[in-house]
Protein backbone atom coordinates (compact mmCIF):
# COMPACT_ATOMS: atom_id res chain seq x y z
CA UNK A 1 0.00 0.00 0.00
CA UNK A 2 1.29 3.30 -1.26
CA UNK A 3 0.35 6.30 -0.11
CA UNK A 4 0.56 8.79 -3.44
CA UNK A 5 -0.18 12.02 -3.48
CA UNK A 6 1.04 13.03 -6.63
CA UNK A 7 3.88 14.82 -6.11
CA UNK A 8 7.49 14.00 -6.34
CA UNK A 9 8.28 12.32 -3.15
CA UNK A 10 5.63 9.98 -2.82
CA UNK A 11 6.82 9.20 -7.05
CA UNK A 12 9.93 8.25 -5.86
CA UNK A 13 8.71 5.81 -3.07
CA UNK A 14 6.63 4.33 -5.13
CA UNK A 15 9.24 3.52 -7.95
CA UNK A 16 11.53 2.39 -4.95
CA UNK A 17 8.96 -0.34 -3.53
CA UNK A 18 8.54 -1.29 -7.10
CA UNK A 19 12.35 -1.43 -7.43
CA UNK A 20 12.48 -3.53 -3.98
CA UNK A 21 9.84 -6.22 -5.36
CA UNK A 22 6.79 -5.05 -4.03
CA UNK A 23 3.17 -5.47 -6.08
CA UNK A 24 2.09 -1.88 -5.18
CA UNK A 25 -1.44 -0.89 -4.76
CA UNK A 26 -1.69 2.79 -4.50
CA UNK A 27 -4.01 5.18 -2.59
CA UNK A 28 -4.87 9.01 -3.13
CA UNK A 29 -6.99 11.09 -0.95
CA UNK A 30 -9.26 13.73 -2.31
CA UNK A 31 -9.26 15.41 1.58
CA UNK A 32 -10.46 18.83 -0.21
CA UNK A 33 -7.19 20.20 -1.40
CA UNK A 34 -7.26 23.43 -3.22
CA UNK A 35 -6.62 21.81 -6.63
CA UNK A 36 -7.68 18.79 -8.29
CA UNK A 37 -3.60 18.86 -10.30
CA UNK A 38 -2.44 16.52 -7.55
CA UNK A 39 -5.09 13.79 -8.30
CA UNK A 40 -4.42 13.50 -11.84
CA UNK A 41 -0.95 13.88 -11.06
CA UNK A 42 -1.33 10.45 -8.88
CA UNK A 43 -3.49 8.78 -12.00
CA UNK A 44 -0.51 9.64 -14.51
CA UNK A 45 2.34 8.22 -11.65
CA UNK A 46 0.76 5.24 -10.58
CA UNK A 47 -0.02 4.26 -14.05
CA UNK A 48 3.80 5.03 -15.30
CA UNK A 49 5.58 3.21 -12.39
CA UNK A 50 3.09 0.08 -12.81
CA UNK A 51 0.77 0.48 -9.82
CA UNK A 52 -1.29 -2.76 -9.33
CA UNK A 53 -4.33 -0.60 -8.71
CA UNK A 54 -4.65 2.98 -7.69
CA UNK A 55 -7.36 3.82 -5.81
CA UNK A 56 -8.77 7.81 -4.45
CA UNK A 57 -10.72 7.88 -1.58
CA UNK A 58 -12.93 10.70 -0.49
CA UNK A 59 -12.38 12.23 2.71
CA UNK A 60 -14.13 16.17 3.83
CA UNK A 61 -11.25 17.80 5.84
CA UNK A 62 -12.94 20.88 4.93
CA UNK A 63 -15.54 20.00 7.36
CA UNK A 64 -13.18 21.65 10.06
CA UNK A 65 -11.06 22.84 8.18
CA UNK A 66 -7.66 24.95 9.66
CA UNK A 67 -4.97 24.89 7.11
CA UNK A 68 -4.54 26.92 3.73
CA UNK A 69 -4.52 23.88 2.14
CA UNK A 70 -8.42 23.16 3.02
CA UNK A 71 -9.73 26.04 3.81
CA UNK A 72 -9.78 29.17 1.03
CA UNK A 73 -10.14 31.99 3.41
CA UNK A 74 -6.40 31.38 4.20
CA UNK A 75 -3.82 32.28 1.89
CA UNK A 76 -0.69 30.32 0.59
CA UNK A 77 1.78 31.97 1.68
CA UNK A 78 4.56 33.11 -1.42
CA UNK A 79 7.26 34.63 0.91
CA UNK A 80 9.68 31.39 1.78
CA UNK A 81 9.64 28.37 4.62
CA UNK A 82 10.46 29.62 8.12
CA UNK A 83 13.01 27.55 9.83
CA UNK A 84 11.60 26.05 13.28
CA UNK A 85 7.34 27.25 12.36
CA UNK A 86 4.86 25.28 11.50
CA UNK A 87 3.23 26.56 8.40
CA UNK A 88 -0.68 27.51 7.34
CA UNK A 89 -0.21 24.74 4.91
CA UNK A 90 0.22 22.29 7.78
CA UNK A 91 -3.22 20.14 7.42
CA UNK A 92 -4.52 19.26 11.18
CA UNK A 93 -4.28 15.51 11.17
CA UNK A 94 -4.15 14.96 7.70
CA UNK A 95 -1.22 12.35 7.05
CA UNK A 96 -2.65 10.66 10.17
CA UNK A 97 -6.19 10.00 8.50
CA UNK A 98 -4.53 9.66 5.10
CA UNK A 99 -2.22 6.84 6.48
CA UNK A 100 -5.31 5.88 8.75
CA UNK A 101 -7.37 4.57 5.38
CA UNK A 102 -3.67 3.38 4.04
CA UNK A 103 -4.45 1.21 7.11
CA UNK A 104 -7.87 0.12 6.60
CA UNK A 105 -7.41 -0.85 2.95
CA UNK A 106 -4.58 -2.80 3.69
CA UNK A 107 -6.17 -4.81 6.37
CA UNK A 108 -8.69 -5.57 3.46
CA UNK A 109 -6.71 -6.49 1.28
CA UNK A 110 -4.07 -8.35 3.58
CA UNK A 111 -1.07 -5.79 2.85
CA UNK A 112 1.37 -5.63 5.53
CA UNK A 113 3.51 -2.93 4.24
CA UNK A 114 2.12 0.91 4.34
CA UNK A 115 4.78 3.21 2.29
CA UNK A 116 4.77 7.09 3.37
CA UNK A 117 6.32 9.26 1.03
CA UNK A 118 7.18 11.59 4.59
CA UNK A 119 10.38 13.88 4.42
CA UNK A 120 11.86 15.34 7.67
CA UNK A 121 14.55 17.27 6.28
CA UNK A 122 13.38 19.77 3.68
CA UNK A 123 9.50 20.36 5.63
CA UNK A 124 10.65 19.72 9.05
CA UNK A 125 8.03 21.76 10.07
CA UNK A 126 5.09 19.43 9.81
CA UNK A 127 4.93 17.15 12.73
CA UNK A 128 3.38 14.06 11.04
CA UNK A 129 6.61 14.10 8.50
CA UNK A 130 9.27 13.13 11.97
CA UNK A 131 10.63 9.62 12.16
CA UNK A 132 9.28 9.34 15.57
CA UNK A 133 5.22 10.09 14.22
CA UNK A 134 6.20 6.97 11.88
CA UNK A 135 7.19 4.78 14.30
CA UNK A 136 4.36 5.63 16.45
CA UNK A 137 1.82 5.20 13.88
CA UNK A 138 3.52 1.35 13.13
CA UNK A 139 3.04 0.80 16.81
CA UNK A 140 -0.56 1.50 16.27
CA UNK A 141 -1.26 0.02 13.40
CA UNK A 142 -0.61 -3.29 14.94
CA UNK A 143 -2.56 -2.47 17.65
CA UNK A 144 -5.59 -1.04 15.39
CA UNK A 145 -6.30 -4.84 13.29
CA UNK A 146 -5.97 -8.09 13.16
CA UNK A 147 -2.47 -8.09 12.67
CA UNK A 148 -2.22 -7.70 16.17
CA UNK A 149 -4.62 -10.20 17.31
CA UNK A 150 -3.25 -13.00 14.58
CA UNK A 151 0.24 -12.45 15.16
CA UNK A 152 1.64 -10.76 12.05
CA UNK A 153 3.13 -7.50 11.78
CA UNK A 154 2.41 -4.54 9.66
CA UNK A 155 5.53 -2.54 8.32
CA UNK A 156 5.58 1.23 7.97
CA UNK A 157 7.79 2.17 5.38
CA UNK A 158 9.66 5.81 4.90
CA UNK A 159 12.35 5.43 2.74
CA UNK A 160 13.02 9.19 1.83
CA UNK A 161 12.48 11.04 5.35
CA UNK A 162 15.82 11.35 6.29
CA UNK A 163 16.95 12.48 2.48
CA UNK A 164 17.23 15.50 1.35
CA UNK A 165 15.05 16.85 -1.68
CA UNK A 166 17.78 16.46 -4.22
CA UNK A 167 18.60 13.13 -2.68
CA UNK A 168 14.79 12.63 -3.50
CA UNK A 169 15.23 13.84 -7.20
CA UNK A 170 18.29 11.95 -8.11
CA UNK A 171 16.80 8.73 -6.38
CA UNK A 172 13.51 8.88 -8.69
CA UNK A 173 15.54 9.98 -11.59
CA UNK A 174 17.72 6.92 -11.64
CA UNK A 175 14.68 4.39 -11.00
CA UNK A 176 12.85 5.74 -13.73
CA UNK A 177 10.53 8.45 -12.21
CA UNK A 178 8.74 10.98 -15.35
CA UNK A 179 8.86 14.01 -12.67
CA UNK A 180 7.07 15.95 -15.72
CA UNK A 181 3.95 14.06 -14.62
CA UNK A 182 4.40 14.96 -11.07
CA UNK A 183 2.52 18.32 -9.00
CA UNK A 184 4.10 19.75 -6.28
CA UNK A 185 2.77 22.96 -6.75
CA UNK A 186 0.13 24.35 -3.58
CA UNK A 187 -1.57 26.51 -5.95
CA UNK A 188 -1.76 24.70 -9.24
CA UNK A 189 -4.49 25.50 -11.82
CA UNK A 190 -6.45 22.59 -12.65
CA UNK A 191 -4.09 22.01 -15.74
CA UNK A 192 -1.16 21.32 -13.52
CA UNK A 193 0.67 24.22 -14.15
CA UNK A 194 3.03 25.47 -11.44
CA UNK A 195 3.12 28.95 -9.49
CA UNK A 196 6.66 28.87 -9.02
CA UNK A 197 6.43 30.97 -6.02
CA UNK A 198 4.80 28.79 -2.57
CA UNK A 199 7.61 27.03 -0.69
CA UNK A 200 6.29 23.50 -2.56
CA UNK A 201 7.45 25.16 -5.21
CA UNK A 202 10.32 26.68 -4.32
CA UNK A 203 11.94 23.40 -2.71
CA UNK A 204 10.76 21.74 -5.58
CA UNK A 205 12.88 23.99 -7.89
CA UNK A 206 15.89 24.16 -5.21
CA UNK A 207 15.85 20.30 -5.70
CA UNK A 208 15.98 19.81 -8.98
CA UNK A 209 18.97 22.47 -9.11
CA UNK A 210 21.16 21.43 -6.42
CA UNK A 211 20.85 17.49 -8.14
CA UNK A 212 22.22 19.13 -11.08
CA UNK A 213 19.27 17.85 -13.01
CA UNK A 214 17.17 19.98 -15.51
CA UNK A 215 13.82 20.82 -13.98
CA UNK A 216 10.50 19.36 -16.01
CA UNK A 217 7.68 21.50 -14.42
CA UNK A 218 5.53 23.05 -16.62
CA UNK A 219 5.20 26.84 -14.59
CA UNK A 220 2.15 29.31 -15.25
CA UNK B 1 -14.07 16.75 21.38
CA UNK B 2 -16.16 13.62 21.62
CA UNK B 3 -16.80 10.80 18.76
CA UNK B 4 -20.66 10.06 19.17
CA UNK B 5 -21.85 7.10 17.23
CA UNK B 6 -25.47 7.25 18.04
CA UNK B 7 -25.32 4.61 20.60
CA UNK B 8 -25.73 4.26 23.87
CA UNK B 9 -21.91 3.96 24.89
CA UNK B 10 -20.65 7.26 22.84
CA UNK B 11 -23.86 8.72 24.40
CA UNK B 12 -22.44 7.89 28.24
CA UNK B 13 -19.26 9.09 27.75
CA UNK B 14 -20.65 12.52 26.12
CA UNK B 15 -22.49 12.61 29.66
CA UNK B 16 -19.85 11.70 31.65
CA UNK B 17 -17.34 14.58 29.71
CA UNK B 18 -20.14 17.19 30.47
CA UNK B 19 -20.48 15.75 33.87
CA UNK B 20 -16.59 16.29 34.15
CA UNK B 21 -17.17 19.83 33.20
CA UNK B 22 -15.95 19.81 29.36
CA UNK B 23 -17.11 22.04 26.46
CA UNK B 24 -18.19 19.00 24.60
CA UNK B 25 -18.18 19.71 20.52
CA UNK B 26 -19.43 16.29 19.26
CA UNK B 27 -18.28 15.00 15.80
CA UNK B 28 -20.01 12.12 14.14
CA UNK B 29 -18.51 10.43 10.76
CA UNK B 30 -21.19 9.51 7.90
CA UNK B 31 -18.45 6.76 6.68
CA UNK B 32 -20.76 4.79 4.23
CA UNK B 33 -22.60 2.67 7.54
CA UNK B 34 -25.84 0.71 6.07
CA UNK B 35 -28.20 3.38 7.50
CA UNK B 36 -28.09 6.75 8.87
CA UNK B 37 -30.15 6.48 11.46
CA UNK B 38 -27.36 6.32 13.58
CA UNK B 39 -26.27 9.72 12.54
CA UNK B 40 -29.90 11.02 12.95
CA UNK B 41 -29.81 9.37 16.59
CA UNK B 42 -26.62 11.11 17.34
CA UNK B 43 -28.10 14.37 15.96
CA UNK B 44 -30.46 14.16 19.28
CA UNK B 45 -28.06 12.90 21.72
CA UNK B 46 -26.00 16.10 21.50
CA UNK B 47 -28.27 18.39 21.67
CA UNK B 48 -30.20 16.44 24.72
CA UNK B 49 -26.72 16.12 26.59
CA UNK B 50 -25.93 19.85 25.61
CA UNK B 51 -23.01 19.56 23.65
CA UNK B 52 -21.39 22.60 22.28
CA UNK B 53 -22.00 22.10 18.81
CA UNK B 54 -22.06 18.71 16.63
CA UNK B 55 -20.65 17.77 13.22
CA UNK B 56 -20.61 15.17 10.89
CA UNK B 57 -17.57 14.78 9.08
CA UNK B 58 -17.47 12.24 5.49
CA UNK B 59 -15.07 9.66 4.57
CA UNK B 60 -15.79 6.67 2.14
CA UNK B 61 -14.77 3.73 3.65
CA UNK B 62 -16.95 1.71 0.90
CA UNK B 63 -14.24 2.34 -1.35
CA UNK B 64 -12.51 -0.13 -0.19
CA UNK B 65 -15.13 -2.06 2.01
CA UNK B 66 -14.01 -5.09 4.14
CA UNK B 67 -16.88 -5.15 6.98
CA UNK B 68 -20.25 -6.10 6.96
CA UNK B 69 -21.16 -2.17 7.82
CA UNK B 70 -19.40 -1.06 4.38
CA UNK B 71 -20.04 -3.93 2.07
CA UNK B 72 -23.55 -4.84 1.28
CA UNK B 73 -22.57 -8.16 0.31
CA UNK B 74 -21.50 -8.94 3.69
CA UNK B 75 -24.47 -9.90 5.87
CA UNK B 76 -25.02 -9.02 9.51
CA UNK B 77 -24.73 -11.99 11.56
CA UNK B 78 -27.82 -13.00 13.73
CA UNK B 79 -26.02 -16.09 15.86
CA UNK B 80 -24.39 -14.38 18.11
CA UNK B 81 -21.20 -12.86 19.42
CA UNK B 82 -18.34 -15.45 19.00
CA UNK B 83 -15.92 -15.50 21.85
CA UNK B 84 -12.53 -15.10 20.64
CA UNK B 85 -13.06 -13.97 16.94
CA UNK B 86 -12.84 -10.31 15.37
CA UNK B 87 -16.29 -10.23 13.80
CA UNK B 88 -17.41 -9.40 10.10
CA UNK B 89 -18.86 -6.25 11.67
CA UNK B 90 -15.34 -4.90 12.07
CA UNK B 91 -14.54 -2.09 9.60
CA UNK B 92 -10.67 -1.84 9.13
CA UNK B 93 -9.51 0.89 11.08
CA UNK B 94 -12.15 2.80 11.09
CA UNK B 95 -11.76 3.84 14.74
CA UNK B 96 -8.30 5.41 13.61
CA UNK B 97 -9.75 6.89 10.65
CA UNK B 98 -12.44 8.35 13.19
CA UNK B 99 -10.01 9.23 16.26
CA UNK B 100 -7.53 10.92 13.82
CA UNK B 101 -10.72 13.29 12.23
CA UNK B 102 -11.41 14.02 15.54
CA UNK B 103 -7.55 14.58 15.80
CA UNK B 104 -7.62 17.39 13.32
CA UNK B 105 -10.85 19.24 14.37
CA UNK B 106 -9.73 19.27 18.36
CA UNK B 107 -6.39 20.93 16.73
CA UNK B 108 -8.39 23.04 14.79
CA UNK B 109 -10.32 24.41 17.87
CA UNK B 110 -7.71 24.32 20.33
CA UNK B 111 -8.78 21.36 21.87
CA UNK B 112 -6.73 18.87 23.76
CA UNK B 113 -9.18 16.04 25.20
CA UNK B 114 -10.19 13.24 23.26
CA UNK B 115 -12.69 11.20 24.39
CA UNK B 116 -13.38 7.67 22.75
CA UNK B 117 -16.54 5.58 23.79
CA UNK B 118 -14.20 2.21 23.27
CA UNK B 119 -15.48 -0.64 25.37
CA UNK B 120 -13.15 -3.98 25.35
CA UNK B 121 -15.34 -5.91 28.05
CA UNK B 122 -18.69 -6.30 25.88
CA UNK B 123 -16.96 -5.93 22.34
CA UNK B 124 -13.09 -7.77 23.27
CA UNK B 125 -13.62 -8.83 19.79
CA UNK B 126 -12.28 -4.99 18.25
CA UNK B 127 -9.25 -4.79 18.23
CA UNK B 128 -8.92 -1.31 18.75
CA UNK B 129 -11.09 -0.93 21.30
CA UNK B 130 -8.54 -2.03 23.38
CA UNK B 131 -7.18 0.18 26.20
CA UNK B 132 -3.24 -0.75 24.71
CA UNK B 133 -4.91 0.77 20.99
CA UNK B 134 -6.24 3.96 22.93
CA UNK B 135 -2.72 4.46 24.72
CA UNK B 136 -1.05 4.40 21.36
CA UNK B 137 -3.42 6.44 19.88
CA UNK B 138 -2.57 9.07 22.82
CA UNK B 139 1.30 8.95 22.02
CA UNK B 140 0.80 9.34 18.55
CA UNK B 141 -1.75 12.18 18.80
CA UNK B 142 1.07 13.69 20.51
CA UNK B 143 3.39 13.33 17.52
CA UNK B 144 1.34 14.32 14.85
CA UNK B 145 0.35 17.67 15.89
CA UNK B 146 1.42 20.96 16.94
CA UNK B 147 0.91 19.64 20.49
CA UNK B 148 4.05 17.94 19.78
CA UNK B 149 6.09 20.69 19.16
CA UNK B 150 4.43 23.25 20.48
CA UNK B 151 4.76 21.57 24.32
CA UNK B 152 1.25 21.13 25.23
CA UNK B 153 0.01 17.52 25.84
CA UNK B 154 -3.42 15.70 24.34
CA UNK B 155 -5.09 13.25 26.01
CA UNK B 156 -7.51 10.59 25.15
CA UNK B 157 -10.08 9.33 27.62
CA UNK B 158 -11.84 6.30 27.13
CA UNK B 159 -13.52 6.35 30.68
CA UNK B 160 -15.99 3.42 29.69
CA UNK B 161 -13.28 0.98 28.04
CA UNK B 162 -13.64 -1.23 31.62
CA UNK B 163 -16.92 -1.19 31.95
CA UNK B 164 -19.77 -4.19 31.50
CA UNK B 165 -22.66 -2.96 28.88
CA UNK B 166 -24.83 -2.89 32.38
CA UNK B 167 -22.62 -0.46 34.10
CA UNK B 168 -22.20 1.64 31.28
CA UNK B 169 -25.92 1.86 31.20
CA UNK B 170 -26.25 2.14 34.71
CA UNK B 171 -23.59 5.55 34.62
CA UNK B 172 -25.50 6.85 31.54
CA UNK B 173 -29.22 6.38 33.23
CA UNK B 174 -27.43 7.95 36.35
CA UNK B 175 -26.12 10.74 34.23
CA UNK B 176 -29.52 11.53 32.35
CA UNK B 177 -28.57 10.10 29.09
CA UNK B 178 -31.74 9.28 27.54
CA UNK B 179 -31.57 5.67 25.89
CA UNK B 180 -34.75 6.01 23.91
CA UNK B 181 -33.25 8.54 21.77
CA UNK B 182 -30.03 5.99 20.93
CA UNK B 183 -29.10 3.29 17.93
CA UNK B 184 -27.13 0.70 18.40
CA UNK B 185 -28.83 -1.83 16.19
CA UNK B 186 -26.24 -3.09 12.77
CA UNK B 187 -29.64 -3.35 10.86
CA UNK B 188 -31.48 -0.72 12.10
CA UNK B 189 -34.23 0.77 9.66
CA UNK B 190 -33.70 4.36 8.55
CA UNK B 191 -36.64 5.20 11.08
CA UNK B 192 -34.21 3.87 13.89
CA UNK B 193 -36.43 0.49 15.03
CA UNK B 194 -33.67 -1.81 16.00
CA UNK B 195 -33.29 -5.85 14.41
CA UNK B 196 -32.97 -7.41 17.55
CA UNK B 197 -31.09 -10.23 16.43
CA UNK B 198 -27.73 -8.73 15.75
CA UNK B 199 -24.92 -8.55 17.88
CA UNK B 200 -25.13 -4.75 18.73
CA UNK B 201 -28.73 -5.57 19.60
CA UNK B 202 -28.29 -8.60 21.44
CA UNK B 203 -25.63 -7.14 23.71
CA UNK B 204 -27.55 -3.60 24.37
CA UNK B 205 -30.54 -5.35 25.32
CA UNK B 206 -28.96 -7.88 27.90
CA UNK B 207 -26.68 -5.09 29.13
CA UNK B 208 -30.58 -2.64 30.21
CA UNK B 209 -31.92 -6.60 31.58
CA UNK B 210 -28.74 -7.13 33.62
CA UNK B 211 -28.88 -3.35 35.15
CA UNK B 212 -32.30 -3.82 36.21
CA UNK B 213 -33.27 -1.13 34.27
CA UNK B 214 -36.38 -0.93 31.07
CA UNK B 215 -35.22 -1.25 27.40
CA UNK B 216 -36.38 1.68 26.05
CA UNK B 217 -35.38 0.19 22.54
CA UNK B 218 -38.37 0.50 19.80
CA UNK B 219 -37.72 -3.02 18.12
CA UNK B 220 -39.09 -3.76 14.17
Amino acid sequence: MVLLSGGLDSATVLAMARADGFDCYALSVRYGQRHSAELDAAVRVAAQLGAASHRIVDVDLRAFGGSALTDDRLEVPTTGPVPGAIPVTYVPARNTVMLSLALGYAEVLNGRDLFYGANAVDYSGYPDCRPAFVEAFETLANLATRAGVEGHRLRVHAPIIALSKSEIIRMGAKLGVDFSLTVSCYRAGNDGAACGACDACVIRRTGFADAGLPDPTRYA
